[in-house]
């Protein structure tokens, strides 16, 4: 159906990057769904030319301008700002229903059944979990809806100082009203759920549609090597999911950086992409594991308490094999 | 109605001390129902005959010694030893209905309905939270039910390599079947939850019902000086729920250890309490703080490198004052 749409929020040049390439993931699943971009009003016009090449609809969004109810309710709730942006999403009155996906997700297979879902459909959040996680919901556009959920924001607050809190007071019947209105959880799949029960992440996590990228720690965060096909961080950085990051730069670098390139034309811009020097570091060791035993590795690498580490991963003779470098 | 019950698990004597408390915290919140502790075939003489004085009914359950469809399980799966006394409590059939707890649980306040919930009610896992966690849910003992699990056990083992996994593949429709079925977190509030979603639990934590110390370290892996209510741990122990942990030890020393002392008589045992010696070392530092900044203060704690520490609690003038002294 064309009036029902995915729609996702980028707020500054990084999120508009994790939004590129979300949209890719979509259309690379070959949804026949819209896709609609909201967009902060800091955004660069590059950026905003690559989003219009990857998504049907790109709104500029920006709630002190829009002299409206919204403008009202962000001066007496200046913190939430980011909150407002984000609930604008309630008056894409022309689709019939939306799918809300966070800029930070990344679609692995098809997920237009989404749709067949009722307002306000969404996985529970592993933090608490009968809270809703508000990265990954299904809702039915309406300006009255928006404008109760200004209300509530305006008289309420949000208790997590976020859209999640907001959302969650709002529709606060998820945990206890209706079992089809919870989405199973590899619809939203947090990378925090890989360290706190590894065995069902290693039962389930193998059908997951879509990783959401929770934390302070970005995708964008990292730097790639795409010749090498591999990433680098600090071990600030280090992450629970390396094959699900490594998805997101491959997307990154093959369909999304190939854009911005265009639009930038002589302009210089931070691609992420570098190419990485060999190291040769006494210290240095290589550590090539399969993929059973990767999970536990990767947890053993966020606590230790090394400078920094690459990882990469290749197959050879049909196995794939992972590689950790700590410097 | 006299035909249901609480049942819970006592598979050492470490087990048996936390299913006292746990007795203890349902009796001393009026629960009209009966109170049911399996027990494991080692733990001492001393340790039943204070849970026969707690609880109604204590039945030792040694599945080896059982002769029957259990023994010839265990044979098969001999990894799944305690899952297989656990699952025992499907045997419990003078019971219409019953509440199997977790010995690492404790009780908040009145939790009786529970009982008007069906088999298989339970709270979600914030681990993986299309998992229902195993350490507090409502059930029917039936020997038919008893004999499809332990089948089910020695056909697919288990994913996690306990009785969660096996009742999360045996009840397999909890996530996506009867919201009826999810209990409230509140009623299965696990430490986790408060590291991973702090405003939430902030927001709805002070109605927590039951709260299970998951992990690692249990209550009864610390020390505790009544005179001071001061608990005492090294900082792998460090705990986020210091409020919770407090509760359990002033319950265990005041109600609890007095029935072990009867029982033990001249024989000496470990009871975990002890007086904790003033401390002048050069680098301690006592830090008083409102129970508002307690949960941040704690998350801090459990991240410094401290060797180890001490908690207590007391009100002064109508406050209540925590200290932590970093040893």
């Amino acid at each position: 159906m064309a009036d029902q749409a995915f729609v996702t929020l980028a707020t500054n040049e990084s999120y508009a990057r994790g939004a590129m390439v979300l949209g890719k993931s979509l259309r690379n699943h070959n949804t026949t769904k819209k896709l609609v971009a909201l967009v902060g009003p800091h955004v660069s016009e590059p950026c905003q030319s690559v989003l219009k090449r990857i998504f049907d609809e790109v709104r500029v969004v920006d709630v002190l301008d829009s002299g409206d109810t919204a403008h009202l309710a962000m001066m007496k709730r200046p913190d939430l700002g980011v909150t407002f942006t984000k609930l604008h999403c309630w008056t894409l009155t022309h689709y019939s229903k939306c799918v809300f996906m966070d800029a930070d997700t990344l679609v692995l297979s098809n997920i237009d059944e989404l749709l067949e879902r009722e307002e306000l459909s969404a996985a529970p959040d592993p933090g608490w979990p009968d809270c809703f996680n508000s990265g990954v919901f299904v809702f039915s556009p309406s300006n009255e809806t928006y404008a109760k959920l200004l209300q509530h924001c305006t008289e309420h607050g949000s208790f997590d100082g976020g859209d999640q809190g907001v959302l969650n007071s709002f529709f606060n019947t998820w945990a206890t009203a209706d079992i089809s209105k919870h989405l199973p959880f590899i619809y939203n799949l947090s990378s925090i759920a890989i360290y706190t029960y590894l065995p069902a992440f290693k039962q389930y996590g193998g059908n997951a549609k879509v990783v959401h990228f929770l934390g302070k720690t970005k995708p964008w965060s990292y730097t790639f090597d795409p010749k090498a096909k591999q990433i680098s961080g600090s071990v600030h950085e280090a992450t629970a999911h390396p094959t699900f990051l490594l998805d997101w730069w491959t997307l990154y670098s093959s369909a999304v950086v190939p854009l911005l390139q265009e639009q930038y034309g002589d302009q210089p811009f931070h691609s992420g992409c570098v190419e990485v020097k060999k190291h040769n570091h006494p210290k240095s060791s290589f550590k090539h594991i399969t993929s059973t035993a990767l999970l536990q590795f990767t947890t053993l690498v966020t606590t230790r308490a090394e400078a920094s580490w690459l990882f990469s991963s290749k197959v050879m003779n049909g196995t794939r094999w992972f590689s950790f470098l700590f410097l």
